[in-house]
């Protein structure tokens, strides 16, 4: 069920600083047809990751060959990755030498109704705030308690996703996916300068868009120009990209932008697979 | 080396949310004479950050039971308690049901040197900043990404504990203790209202100044302000309290209010093994 360290294993060391301080980082990633959907970027967000937090990366053609190896034979599922700066060190004090800890996992692909694709999801916005901090914004790592709590706040299928403002009263992001709105023609997602974590598919949806000329921008975001919004989507690597059909009670259309997106989105995995 | 769920252990199940996402919280108590000290108050603070966080929290007096059944036979030990949402739910999305998780670890007191009691040691401000959040403010929760880089900011014995501040420019705490200061007979110590983590020795600290009237205040407190008190300390429930003789290159004594403190909570500590 796990692969720790390059092992099979069902446990690990309680002392990992993953455990005591959500000490690392992770990647969460799309298995189709036995393989790690854009891996290579994943790689190179982990690595990012890494030398921000200053947890020396495990070598990336290991990684590369675990994941590989570990999601082999599994049609549709998800792969997360876990790296912590392991064992060791006194309190807070990182130790002299780190060695760090690698955790694959294999989770079942998500029997999401197709209709949230192509009709689009239902969104609302959480009270939970996401704080500030520069050193660790864009950053997947392992202190999710703002995301948690968030989560908390719908229990039901009465919305797929939450939206969540900094604490300046900017939308940022939703709690397991990256916000994209749609105004004249203009693809905007917020600025992650200051909190959110930077997704694999939000970077795919921005290159997407400077490579076909469409315009975009990343910025500060108030709810009131995403209520005002011609269209929005949200997108992560397990559930690619949705188009949120509502909001906040307010209607939103699958809109041109966004079909386009998906359906080059949908085109790209395809390339991926062959 | 552990007590997991009441039962010793040596390993975890990564698929733990303390491990995932830092879902949890921990308390640390001094062990003297084989008892934790204290075990009452850290009982009612875990209790409360458990409310806050909507994790049901362990019998107390289960937890109780096992604190002093663990710690028994120790002279001088730390005793470390982590209680986490458990394992479960899907992502963020918590399970239906919690079972919570509590992991008790046993640790060498630190043979710190005797003259950072008396004699004070030596800190600084640390660039890593608290970020805010009023949802987390206050609890001593796994997500201690802040500290753990904070920390990193030095490596060698020049100082003994690194001053935070939050991103107002207020000062908070140190990246393992609350901080106080004195300022012409009064003792200041940071509001936690966005940020930190309310300390046991630091919540004595207040009940032993309102029991003595000595005037204390709760505030924000600015760099200036700290640089120009009278005196300076931190507390934690390891440590206890230890004068701070030297900040940013400043020089403080061990004054009379901080020494009255230091002599009481040793006081305080002797009753609660008697």
């Amino acid at each position: 069920m796990f692969l720790l360290n390059g092992e099979p294993a069902h446990c690990i060391d309680p002392a990992d600083r993953g455990l005591q301080y959500g000490d690392g980082l992770f990647e969460t990633l799309e298995v189709r047809q036995g393989r790690p959907l854009f891996l290579d970027r994943h790689l190179r967000r982990l690595a990012s990751g890494c030398r921000r937090l200053m947890i020396p990366m495990p070598d990336a053609g290991l990684l590369e060959a675990e994941a590989l190896s570990f999601a082999a034979g599994r049609e549709a599922a998800v792969l997360k990755l876990i790296v912590t700066r392991g064992c060791g060190g006194r309190g807070y004090r990182q130790p002299d030498v780190i060695q760090p800890t690698r955790l694959f996992s294999l989770h079942p692909y998500p029997d999401y109704p197709a209709h949230y694709q192509t009709d689009g999801i239902v969104a609302d916005f959480c009270r939970q705030r996401l704080s500030s901090n520069a050193t660790l914004a864009g950053i997947k790592h392992l202190n999710r308690l703002e995301q948690v709590l968030a989560r908390a706040e719908w229990s039901d299928d009465s919305r797929q996703e939450g939206l969540m403002l900094d604490v300046q009263n900017y939308v940022v992001e939703g709690t397991m996916s990256n916000l994209f709105i749609v105004k004249n023609g203009v693809l905007l997602t917020p600025a992650l300068t200051d909190c959110g974590v930077a997704g694999i598919v939000r970077e795919w949806s921005l290159a997407f868009a400077a490579a076909e000329g469409l315009p975009s921008v990343e910025a500060a975001i108030t709810v009131d120009q995403v209520l005002a919004a011609d269209e929005v989507f949200v997108t992560n690597s397990v559930i690619g990209i949705w188009p949120v059909r509502r909001l906040a009670g307010q209607d939103f259309p699958v809109g041109q932008v966004t079909q386009r997106i998906c359906a080059a989105y949908r085109l790209a995995k395809q390339r991926e697979l062959s």
